[in-house]
């Protein structure tokens, strides 16, 4: 889910002052039933955002403070692909076994933008972290105009948002106490998956010997998997009213591995996939990427290939480049071949863990899992 | 409080990495009464550090990525006046009008390190997002080798410390989602204020016509008081047990007031304070802080005295700010005249709010507020 395609920000509006942040509706939305579930999520968005500032400027804001904070809610948290967010929405659905009615849709989905505030949050500190030039077919953040350092506060508002919300629509449920934990502790472990990325992989300092397949997995688990799959059905499932604890750790036990089994598969589109696929130009092994590519070759390169990754991984140019890629593609690396093994026994591993649910005991449905799988599987983009 | 005196990290001990983030505790603290309470709370920091770090090794995460936590920790959180999070233990006291027991006394403690932890968090940022030098006379964590923009995830680690101890060591009591809610909303006002202080005085961007009393009302109670002043009492209050809206109310109206007070007080002596008393170099001027100074300066200044605040005012030179405090102390500007009135105004003011609390109605005690007046009431550091 990290990797965007290039067109998902195709339908936004340069606004007056060059900041492109207004998302434009237009009427292909309602006819094609993908774009009509994504408009209806979006239209929730319109909601939460008038609520925050509505409650800034209440707090007596200036004008300029509270249309900051409205460019940094509209440039950061809605342009990307919105999985995370909208699976909260189909969550609720499978669980519920049906439609959900106006007031049941609004609260999910609310859910699922605070899921999508948390990402904002990341990725606007991320790509000041990795000093990354666009994010979703925009400039980054903190490389609009005037903004700069300032990103560091707004990270944090976008954060903060987050828990204005969950207060203002769900402080009277039982279980509220419960989604604060949820998103906090959630919020911990990306930023230690985060902590171990930075000095496991910085970028200007290549050393590979730090490298490992146990540290690619601790990182992609608590970096992604956590927030990315874990969060949005353990919210779905606590607005459904599940609350035993083997019901969490049943889909902590299917949804962490998904996780991982997508974030492979990312990076291993970032070298092999099409860029008109994925939508971006893989930048992995010249950023010095901790990524399950050159990890799985550093554990079964030649030494003769094993030197070939020392000189040229995270070097700048594109020749390095080429010969990395090289030898990620040859025996007895086998990249491909490796990448094709892995796939398959994910997919064996995560479906028997599937099949292994007891719906009737723990509340959940193997459709939750199931249609995760279904749209993650040999996906080529 | 954010005035810091030079001598606060004098008994900090250089570590063999050149970092000098842990604590030398030394014979004297035992001696002198003060510096006793404040070697007994920095005590609990010991505590709790521990269980963060059990937390993080637990988690599975590398030694590296512990023992840069670590250093986060000791690097960014103790080492300061300690007054909030010394204030939340006094105050307990107060209300409960005696000395606590050992395990009161971790509880308060804890909450304290829990406030000291948000200020590490926002100052971290800051510092970055001022491009600081020093801190607490060592330098900003994002100047200490290898750290840069790492620090923006190790601030968020600061904060996602506070909610990782609240669950540990409060999951149980009633007052859990209080004191959660008490955290995350202060957190939210803390960062509007910020947000606004940085949009109003960009240090690169001289424009006095952004500046006026009000704006820096704004700034002083949303970016200072709520998280210095009112969040340690509040958090003393749910501890206590006290649950009526009408004393929370009560004390929002009076620590207000007092946060504004101690900041206008800062802003002072930030010009007219003594550097031997206050513990550092004031820089307002140079920096085009908007403070209370210059707020108070454009609003009567002479139009000649305007445009010598205009030509000089955050120009980054000794004569600059030498005709600016020249400025300053003309008639009919006059700020000592000034200060000195809105002095023995807010004194006169906050003790009339304190007189009015009712003790038996609220819970509340007249002393938890006498006391932080003596404290602040003409401090001269």
């Amino acid at each position: 889910m990290s990797a965007e395609p290039a067109n998902a920000t195709a339908d936004t509006n340069p606004e007056v002052d060059g900041h492109t942040y207004k998302r434009q509706k237009t009427a292909a939305d309602a006819a094609d039933p993908k774009l009509a579930r994504r408009a209806k999520f979006e239209a929730v968005f319109e909601q939460i955002a008038k609520e925050l500032l509505d409650y800034v400027r209440g707090e007596g804001m200036p004008d300029e403070a509270v249309s900051w904070f409205e460019k940094n809610l509209y440039h950061n948290t809605p342009g990307g692909k919105l999985n995370r967010g909208m699976s909260v929405v189909d969550t609720v659905e499978i669980l519920k076994g049906r439609t959900l009615d106006e007031d049941e849709y609004v609260k999910a989905a609310i859910l699922g933008w605070c899921v999508e505030l948390l990402q904002a949050y990341f990725l606007v500190a991320d790509d000041m972290m990795d000093q990354s030039v666009t994010r979703r077919g925009q400039p980054c953040w903190y490389r609009v105009p005037d903004v700069g350092n300032i990103a560091i506060n707004d990270a944090f508002m976008l954060e903060a948002a987050i828990y204005h919300l969950l207060k203002k629509h769900f402080r009277s449920e039982k279980y509220y106490v419960d989604l604060l934990e949820l998103f906090l502790e959630t919020t911990f472990q990306t930023e230690l998956g985060q902590l171990v990325d930075l000095i496991t992989a910085p970028e200007d300092h290549v050393d590979l010997n730090k490298f490992s397949l146990e540290k690619h997995h601790l990182i992609v688990v608590y970096k992604t998997a956590f927030y990315s799959f874990y969060l949005p059905v353990a919210l779905a499932m606590r607005v459904h009213g599940i609350d035993s604890k083997e019901a969490y750790d049943a889909a902590l036990a299917i949804l962490i591995p998904l996780g991982e089994y997508f974030q492979v598969q990312d990076d291993y589109l970032d070298c092999y996939g099409k860029p008109e696929h994925i939508g971006k130009i893989g930048t992995d092994i010249l950023d010095n990427k901790c990524s399950w590519n050159v990890n799985t070759a550093l554990r079964f390169a030649t030494p003769e290939q094993r030197k070939v990754l020392d000189d040229n991984y995270g070097q700048k140019n594109s020749e390095s480049e080429a010969r990395v890629k090289a030898v990620f593609s040859e025996a007895p690396i086998s990249i491909p071949e490796r990448f094709e093994a892995y796939e398959k026994e994910s997919y064996e591993k995560i479906t028997g863990l599937i099949e292994a649910v007891d719906e009737e005991k723990s509340g959940l449905k193997k459709e939750v899992f199931t249609s995760f799988l279904g749209k993650v599987y040999k996906r080529s983009k």
